[in-house]
């Protein structure tokens, strides 16, 4: 990869549909706008998240699929993946590792955007566990003789570029999302099976915090991320 | 499913390319010839499977892919789907009951064809593995409430009606092969990569297994099958 | 234990509410009646094993726990115990043989009756899980300072003095079950979420096989065993 | 549960007997004399720590309970319940989360107390293991599809209200426990076993500590937390 | 390797001390007086074996190693090695199968001997472990690309040529032991901590089943062994 | 151990080969010049490390363990010790913990430097589990009933004194390295398959690192460790 290649495709890597719209989804919108191709990558379709034990998680999979089709269309998302693991039990292991650099070394993202897993008191374990397995895969991907039998075709080793940690403390960079800040709220009310009925607060939470990190940049709404530059 | 649904939809798992060729390629042809639509599951590309560490294992990978479809091609296969775990070292976790468990509630197959994991003496570990963990996902495809994430979008519980196992000490069920032995062979030739340097010698131990297996039915060359009806 | 003590406490160890019925009813009922203490431990509650949806996975635990203790009940068991595993998910590990072995180190049975894992063609990989378990469990048990954690207050290791394996192929014991056997049978019809709708071909099937191990003794009805003797 | 219900369930997870007398004995002592009902869980009885190979793992654990109980007693404290795992070989498995899942969704506490395994340098492995899982459980408990097989005679799902972590970096919840300070160091040296030889010097580091928290509250004892309030 | 090299190099993989003296020590003199070079290999050092709480597991495994390396000794064993495993709790892991196969590429044995680990009812797991997972190393042990990190400084990929199974109900090899059968009992009883106080009933069994052994070759003394000799 | 004991035996625990270079070999050279005993223990051999994909695992890791051993060498240290884990790949497992722990037990090091595994954003996932278990496996090392077998032949419990952790965000400890600091350079360039080709820029990065920590000590070249000092 010539270092002078722009960074344009961009892989978010979500334990949950909506993890995107809560997280990052003003760079999202901006950056697809911007002509930057993106992809979802959703480990779990959040089967659990009814508080109604009429709904089969498999019908809230169903459901939830669709709301983050629709809010991932809204942001200019190209491609929607659900990897289908079951909500609420995430572990890192190799073989999701595995199956999450494959993936990587096949969609060649230049850019991640996932979880920060070492924000104190992430307390969702799959959220912890997204983030984390998301950049293990990037270090992984990167090697001939890691998953070696993945390098199948024309599949070669893939050096992510970027990666940009969203629910973080620790963060040193910041996106100006003033411009697509009303759409990035529309976008997260596609998720209607998890923020109807408390939307309004829901909203107010986010427009504080892009208020906030707005602040570094002077302007708006921001969002603001940690951003790690592999060498 | 109706009693009398006709069990036509077929799929078979093997842990390595040219498992089905080497234990049930002759009743794979027979039966798509006889309107059977037949899918393989390989759970590994074989990439471990070559003398010359000048190969690496994608590159193996990449011709063993090749050499099954061009076998698969040969007895009427329908599909063949690579899920790429690396080759020696399959385990029977959970992780992969829950994927074949979400292939066959996908595929809906009447019939599984897989390796006998009980035979005595079955040596290569990921022979067991791919057997066994075919079996368990048998069972946990059938009902709503293992891994109920999956049945989104109409995908509903599915009960596979019979497994034929090969490679079986335990046979009760053979099925005449004659018409399509030699064709078998020749699919079982795609397989340059493993069969070359002594492929006479192979024939001819499967060409005698076969006359063997056709004494029960008094026929020139049969397969020879535990057959499991779940009830 | 002194080597004249009387074998008169008996745990039975299942996978599945109902496993006890299926398999060793006859026997259990005898030796009840015949002054033995039994115990039924259940490492699930089959809380899968439902056909509709509508159905939880806990209701339905809820009524075959019901379920069960009425069988046991009607059997003379004394006790059962529910660990609560989750149905259809049952795995070998050192966590549930510690369990196991602690409370054999509680109850101290001197016989403990449970599935045949070695039985080819044992298709419920809960119940291949439950036998190989149990038994290891046995194994554990024994030792000062295998789960040396568990010898508190009183508690210290168990020579367990016999295994009866069910669902056999290794038949080694019979047990005349002629006179319990229409009770027992009553016993098994507690168990209506699982019998009902196919009850009499249920019954059919115990009937005859009761009837060939019955020839062993030349008796009407008896169950067949692989006996342990623990030296 | 109505918003206004008072939260006057606690349990309180530890690792090791003593775990809750070094750590929160003060506020345990406080809220039981305000009638709060405070149930004590520990996952392990503390088998491996004494100097003397002579005292055997079980004998340990035996007098390490009694030590822990007569010190929840002194504090008031109702239950104390030991699980029973290995000391210093605790693992944050899905199987522990569920076992831990099941107390709290029988027990209903309001507040669940543990260690704070985020703190940097928390070196003792099983004291990260142990505020991981109790915080991984509280999330799996609220779900009726996460370990629904627990959901059995009444059992619902439950969502603790509030955690309190000790042994933080993050304190943003401090307690006046100045009222209970000498009977918390008394209750604490009910751990013969544990603080024998350096007791003074142990009740000195935790004096200091006290005194150091009691600035917060310009109190002369008090008791940091991180507080967590689970939406 | 070329196919007329002489098999002089011998690996005997046991799970605990004195499980070579109990299986195979007959066949292991004779082999070793014939000429062949002879390692141990044993997983645990049987730190769990002794009825009195008083000896601790270390303690044991000292006395236990010492008695197997005299025992070695007495039968012409050139080398003995310990991997100090935990016994009674072994487990088939990809670390343990990746442990012994750098020890295969290592010491290149031409013949493994070890346990039959698809006999029915061989309950003891360690022993079901040991054979498992020295067969499955065997396998690993070919192939460039499985724990191709072994492969370092002249270490290559090994072959295996056959392997020799002990405590099996699939015989088809004997082995004459007549000439040396005392001599190795001789060596049976340097495992004191094991056989005293009841020698010569183990002696009484032994003897026994070589004699029935011997039946096949038509000698007093024969060892059986189901032989497979790797392709 | 007496109080008073020179703490003058060290062990350096990394990942691969090259961490103690790049982490604190200024500290371990000073160090054996001062007349401490230093042995290395790196959980690979850093097989991965290639982009060029005709060099094998094997091939690579020998080449590195040359590097290493001609490095140490350079800085005075005694003994390296390779435990051949695959490069990429580690785990935090209890087999692992015990392995380090049979070898603390073994070579008794007063002080163990390894990687902070607590360090936000490190990335590597070797990096975080070499920290961490080697700190785990301290604290197992200090007890007779953790892993017990390992207690063989004289072999006791041992008690770490001192922990160095190096690759800190928590530094509280300098060591002035400026005499060293040239030389640790140069044992660093032993490395070439990691540094050669960007020698320098990598020089560069570690001269301004250590200025930053002399600053701590007003001296020119330091290393910082986070020290803990275990009761």
């Amino acid at each position: 990869m010539a270092e002078t290649e722009p960074l344009d495709r961009v892989m978010v890597v979500g334990a949950h549909p909506d993890d995107p719209e809560f997280g990052c989804a003003g760079t999202v919108m901006k950056w697809a706008q911007a002509g930057k191709s993106i992809a979802y990558l959703l480990l779990t379709s959040g089967d659990k998240g009814s508080p109604d034990p009429a709904v089969r998680p498999g019908q809230l999979a169903a459901l939830r699929e669709e709301e983050q089709r629709a809010a991932a269309k809204d942001l200019g998302v190209e491609q929607v993946i659900f990897l289908g693991y079951p909500d609420g039990l995430l572990e890192n292991t190799l073989d999701l590792r595995r199956r999450l650099c494959g993936l990587l070394r096949q969609h060649r993202p230049h850019i991640v955007m996932t979880i920060d897993p070492w924000r104190r008191y992430q307390l969702h374990p799959d959220h912890r566990v997204a983030g984390q397995v998301a950049l293990d895969a990037v270090y992984a991907a990167r090697e001939w003789y890691i998953f070696p039998e993945q390098l199948v075709g024309g599949v070669e080793p893939w050096r992510v570029r970027e990666a940009y940690l969203f629910w973080t403390e620790g963060a040193d960079y910041w996106e100006d999302v003033t411009c697509c800040f009303e759409a990035r709220i529309a976008a997260l009310a596609r998720h209607s099976s998890q923020v109807d009925g408390n939307f309004e607060e829901v909203v107010e939470r986010i427009r504080q915090r892009a208020r906030e990190a707005g602040e570094a940049l002077a302007c708006e709404y921001a969002e603001a991320f940690k951003r790690i530059r592999f060498r």
